[in-house]
């Protein structure tokens, strides 16, 4: 190995010493891969299984249309939401678990948009995920032209929050540069501002502590296929801090959110509690897949899982810097740990294919358009001898020049 | 046996001559239970097991990230669209599979009314399964006061439906009284007066055939956990006629309905397909059961499924009124056959109490309140024997005032 780090016995001492190891156990994890991608599609708890069977051969299939009420499955979109907002600094009540993230933006926007103010400005920043903004686009043309969409770069969004301010959306950690707001300062920024402000976690809930309470937050959504391993497409959730539930007038206002499900009445009538963020009936399959997986959090420290995001982290940044070297790889992430989620993204010519080859190796990380390629770091599964073995593979692929293989560049036009 | 029905030897000599008999093993059914509520929730196909082990164990455990593309995953909601095409007269192309029925409303009517025209008027049963019209409320508040919602009770919409008509919503089947619409000529009155007309199809798709195309629909949704029996809370779909697509302009715009949805552009570019019409990411899991329930839709005639089912409901109602003359019961459903569904429903004194002391016998319809006891007759797996033994359960709860159970009282109040 070269100068600057240890070689992989010291990795190897880490992960006998890691107190988070034995979690490992707990997911179905194919042999041979190095899974760096939990932050896009967390795997499957081994419970999963066992939770679908239960749901599926014994109550749908034996208690039929019984199973609503004897089984949970009502109650499944709260009890789900109280098992998260011990994962994001939430209370019990402030949760309800349904629909994708894009839907739950849409519902609280719509909420929280005032037509007859006379706010104009919908801030949020350029480098979103892109559907948050697809959503808030479609929300100003739905107005037009009452509000404009004022896109921003991370360090101008505090400039953008001020009394014309409207309302503002933030990914807490960017998709893609794994940078971070400073949740409590935008937060109160916007307070003051009497701008509401709605937060996306789905790069940050599981990945490390939230405090949403602590940070003043009224409104957050967020998925739970990431960190949290919810499964692919599982649904999001929608936070309201339980002071402003009932304020909140929701707009998609649907029979599941009723105060009286089952009367049948003609006129809208929502729930008082945080029920009445829900529209349809929810997906229980998907429903359930989440709830195993959200059962092995519930004994977990999410300092240790943060103390252990950033040494995972700091290794992965310190084994590129001095194996890869020379390589023109860029780091886009900020090193330092208060401005970062649990990814370490770098641009890097050819990042397709390097990306390519790397998965071909059973790396798998993925490639952001239009050059960054992005690691994504799991303190449940992923070990250290993971971190050192994957950097091996990376080194590997950029001295022989590997990605060179014509197949992926291929690839890369069907994508 | 009493005066004008049969015993039940003739209805076991419907069973064997019954051709679509076979289809019953297809499914995962409890012992002694006669299940008359597959309008509500539909029994699972035996292969949704198979369809999950493989989705989790398979795919989603060893190929992870990757069974996105390897497995189809992003296929789902157009493929499963495919197939429910051809059960309600469709064609390939002009049905998405997502969301809840409720959002998929939304998503519509948001995008068929025109703040910028003249027409005020939003019309709707008043009797239509109450969600439809709540989602409508909460478009009709945002606009406030641009748009006004029309109730009118089910003879008097034709009524409604003029100049000043904005939008027209209506189920083609009513899910209490099972009564329905003339899909062809209330369209062509829509048409005719200029006005877009969404149709719910809830109540009606898996039930007998319906030819959108012949009708000239353009626009209808509906969900899958009844008569198509995907599961509890099975993702909905949303059709739009292939000639309508082009003009049809999304207002909840997520990335997966994003003309290039990786490019992870900043401005929304909707697909020029029926993906348009998707927004956040599916919840594969939901989907690959109802995968799995449209599979055994295949080889279906559905004018077989509509001839056994109005034998099935004509016997049923014949048997009730036959056998249990006297007791009360007024009948809500159509005689008719061109003016029902698939459910027959009776109005009765005591209907909550009467369906309770049914379901502690094993016989499942459901109660809708305030005085209707329904029940649906799914042709796939129901028989005519299960027909004369609900009807002999019936009678002898009503003889026996079983239904005057203290304990059915108690649970009434606290459903």
């Amino acid at each position: 190995m070269s100068g600057n780090t240890a070689g992989r016995a010291h990795y190897e001492e880490l992960d006998r010493a890691d107190r988070l190891a034995a979690f490992r156990e707990k997911f179905d994890l194919p042999e041979g891969v190095i899974y760096l991608d939990g932050n896009s599609l967390g795997p499957p708890v081994k419970a999963v299984q066992g939770g679908l069977d239960q749901a599926v051969s014994g109550d749908w299939a034996k208690k039929l249309i019984s199973s609503w009420n004897q089984a949970g499955w009502f109650n499944l979109p709260t009890e789900l939401g109280d098992g998260i907002a011990s994962l994001i600094g939430a209370r019990p009540g402030e949760i309800i678990v349904g629909d994708s993230t894009s839907l739950n933006i849409f519902k609280l926007a719509t909420a929280l948009l005032k037509p007859d103010g006379n706010r104009r400005k919908v801030v949020v920043e350029r480098g979103n995920f892109p559907t948050d903004i697809y959503i808030l686009q479609g929300i100003v043309r739905l107005f037009e032209p009452r509000f404009e969409l004022h896109l921003g770069e991370h360090d101008e969004i505090p400039g953008l929050i001020d009394e014309d301010t409207a309302l503002v959306l933030l990914s807490q950690v960017n998709y893609r540069t794994g940078r971070r707001f400073d949740m409590r300062e935008v937060t109160a920024l916007a307070k003051t501002a009497g701008a509401p402000i709605i937060w996306d976690l789905c790069h940050s809930a599981g990945a490390f502590p939230i405090d949403l309470k602590g940070c003043g937050v009224e409104y957050a959504v967020g998925c739970t296929y990431k960190y949290i391993n919810g499964g692919p497409g599982a649904p999001a959730y929608t936070y309201i801090a339980s002071e402003s539930i009932g304020a909140f007038e929701p707009v998609v206002t649907g029979w599941h959110g009723h105060a009286r499900q089952f009367a049948f009445e003609v006129d809208y009538d929502p729930e008082v509690s945080i029920k009445k963020a829900l529209v349809g009936t929810p997906s229980v399959l998907s429903l359930i897949a989440l709830k195993e997986a959200l059962s092995v959090w519930k004994d977990i420290d999410l300092n240790a899982i943060r103390a252990k995001s950033l040494a995972l982290t700091d290794a992965f940044i310190a084994l590129v810097e001095d194996r890869c070297a020379g390589h023109g790889l860029t780091l886009l992430t900020p090193r330092e740990h208060d401005l970062r989620g649990s990814q370490v993204t770098w641009s890097v010519k050819n990042g397709y294919e390097i990306m390519q080859a790397l998965i071909e190796r059973g790396v798998i990380g993925d490639y952001r358009a239009p050059d960054a390629i992005r690691f994504g770091f799991t303190p449940l599964y992923t070990r250290f001898t993971d971190v050192y073995d994957a950097v091996t593979h990376l080194k590997d692929v950029l001295d022989t020049q590997e990605w060179r293989n014509p197949e992926f560049a291929v690839r890369r036009t069907v994508t």
